[in-house]
């Protein structure tokens, strides 16, 4: 566990000029002289300090690991947050190279990692709050999971290579502890962490607690994102790790990586658009929401197969997971892989809806609404959504039947 | 990737005595003098040296790596495999002491394992040869697979613990690539490693080659295999790796260690009872070895749901995994995941038995049978067993089932 050493200090924005001003490859992308440059800080997450550079010619993006919580000095964390996000782009930049930003510069001793400066580009929550966005932004996002996830997975490479990388993020434990804790355990418990304005909610809460099935499918989803390294995963992949234009779409904040079900990841994103759905006003942008769920699937399920099918016969027969293949992998296998993905990713869905509305980090996307008895009634409904996708009694057996569950909530 | 460095040297039987004398508290344990020291060369096994040591008042097994396969030097193998059995004796030992042996020494220079000797015990493949065996060995072993991976998993400790561990076994990669070519892939491809005696066999290597639903299913136990770390795995768990008397049974021989899941190890044992079941004199000792079966899995699934039910409630609340249980751990959740491990077992039995007649490493138990012809009809019978086991096909929900289609094999 990484903690300060001497030579951390926390970045200010003169700090920021003279840290950019010293490295020459960053200095030059922003072109001019440091004095002229624009420095601000625009932290936003809960975790890190982060800062934006720019000059005549263009940008960059600081982030810097805190001690602590950022909005909770008093919750203690490890610095070495920053080394997972840096080796989590490293890993799939070259898979995704449009799709997220490329790690400039990583330092190890003040856990300072640059990124290319998105211009232009917003947070996703924040487009979606503020009106429709284009639907094939799920489409890019969709994209990206399928490459960074199937790049990353034994599908793709000898085991060795995988075995090596999950060496690495098995390290990330910090932020893995709080995706147990913060999404996998402490909704369906009482903890002080949790927390609801809403006194209309408690009875659903009480519910939900009570619901034995419910507890025992959300104790084998902890089990299974624990026990199931299938890919390095994004590991918080909500729209707020989204930036975006209308034509650019960005993954960042790539701090909680680790390997794990690929459906984490499909979950966490679909349940976020969902989050976004059920706090519009009643109706409208329903079918802006079903849309990019359904663009998002179909494009992460067509990725997916086209990249597994490009890898027979295989390149490296040597070392090859497939090096040894026996034949071409079957149809029923692939289906198999694929349909357990869809379970998995309705059941993390599940998770993230019920923690995002009952747990210790909310969403911005609820304030949208007018007033507490509106913001009261669609939390509700998104509660019973989550639940139906928890419950073991739920059919669901392809993104159509989970659409149809969503239309119906 | 360990090469030997200038301190190693392979040992032999003058060697050991000098390597035992030097050692105070291993020449304490043999007594006497070294000159009085019995040292022999007791090599059985594909990758090591053994010998043994006794002196008047006891006596110490020391396990060499050597820089290849000790039966083929032209096939090179890393020395850190030894460091991987101490690292698994270690962590096995303190809950299974009764059942295998402790490591009294380990040197990271020479690659030299020293556990304690096993006085008048046999390898159980060579008592099962030689004639009925106490099918309370079988329980032991149902205990020790219990302990052992129980003690392992996410069940029973904070996943930090775990992810510590999985580290460490995740660089044990070359005997993990023995494990996936011999036993999963390369039977079921035309590979020279491959070999049988009799030509009977031939059709019934093509047939299963040619079973498409079959081949999916190896391909996914090999994907399992690599991407379920449950629990610490022996890894090689067959009757080779077991000495036994009637009242002592112990496991040696933990140098594939690695996390995978537990049917695994599960089926290993199984699947080579099962092949000293079909190399026995038609009809003789099957219900022994149906009893040894049934023991077995008998006393697996009791230890373990024993040990299980006694992690409720958790006792360390703060971190571990049931930290956050969110109440007692439902029956349907342990029966569900015990169905998974039968599964795997039922799987993972099937490649065992099939790489043993036509892989590279076979077993000696075929050669009491007293002709060619015998030895084709009985190992062709055992590839039909195996094939049942391999299809998606064949409805198996608990032992009661898996030994009715023995029984009718």
């Amino acid at each position: 566990m990484a903690t300060p050493n001497q030579a951390y200090r926390t970045l200010d924005a003169a700090g920021v000029r003279a840290y950019v001003a010293n490295l020459a490859h960053l200095a030059e992308r922003l072109g001019g002289t440091p004095a002229t440059w624009q420095v601000r800080e625009v932290s936003d997450g809960n975790l890190n300090m982060v800062f934006l550079a720019e000059g005549p010619a263009g940008g960059v993006c600081l982030k810097q690991a805190l001690p602590h919580v950022r909005v909770d000095p008093s919750w203690k964390m490890p610095l070495d947050r920053t080394f997972f996000e840096a080796a989590y782009l490293r890993e799939v930049f070259p898979h995704v190279p449009n799709l997220t930003t490329e790690c400039l510069h990583f330092d190890p001793e003040q856990f300072i990692l640059v990124v290319e400066s998105l211009s232009g580009h917003k947070v996703l929550r924040t487009a979606l709050m503020q009106g429709p966005v284009n639907p094939d932004i799920a489409t890019r996002i969709g994209q990206f999971v399928a490459r960074s996830t199937f790049a990353t997975s034994l599908l793709a490479e000898p085991f060795e290579k995988v075995m090596n990388r999950r060496i690495c993020f098995a390290r990330n434990q910090t932020l893995t502890r709080i995706t147990v804790d913060l999404i996998l355990t402490d909704p369906y418990i009482p903890h002080p962490r949790n927390h609801w304005a809403e006194p209309e909610l408690t009875p659903v809460v009480n519910a939900l607690r009570a619901n034995a099935p419910l507890r025992t499918r959300v104790d084998a989803l902890r089990l299974h994102f624990l026990s199931n390294p299938q890919a390095l995963l994004h590991g918080d992949l909500h729209t707020g790790s989204i930036m975006t234009t209308e034509d650019d779409t960005r993954v960042i904040d790539g701090e909680f990586a680790t390997y794990g079900p690929i459906g984490f990841d499909a979950g966490l994103f679909i349940a976020n658009v969902i989050l976004s759905l059920f706090s519009s006003p009643s109706g409208q942008n329903s079918s802006l929401h079903i849309n990019m769920i359904n663009n998002f699937w179909q494009e992460f399920e067509k990725t997916f197969l086209t990249l597994w099918e490009a890898q027979n016969p295989p390149q490296d027969p040597a070392t090859h997971y497939y090096s040894t293949a026996l034949g071409p992998i079957s149809q029923t296998h692939k289906q198999a892989f694929l349909n357990s993905i869809l379970q998995d990713t309705i059941g993390f869905c599940g998770t993230e809806i019920v923690r995002r509305i009952i747990g210790y980090a909310h969403v911005a996307d609820f304030s949208a609404l007018p007033t507490p008895t509106h913001r009261a009634a669609r939390k509700k409904a998104a509660l019973q959504f989550a639940t139906a996708c928890l419950s073991p009694q739920t059919p669901i057996f392809s993104i159509q039947d989970f659409l149809d569950l969503l239309l119906k909530n």
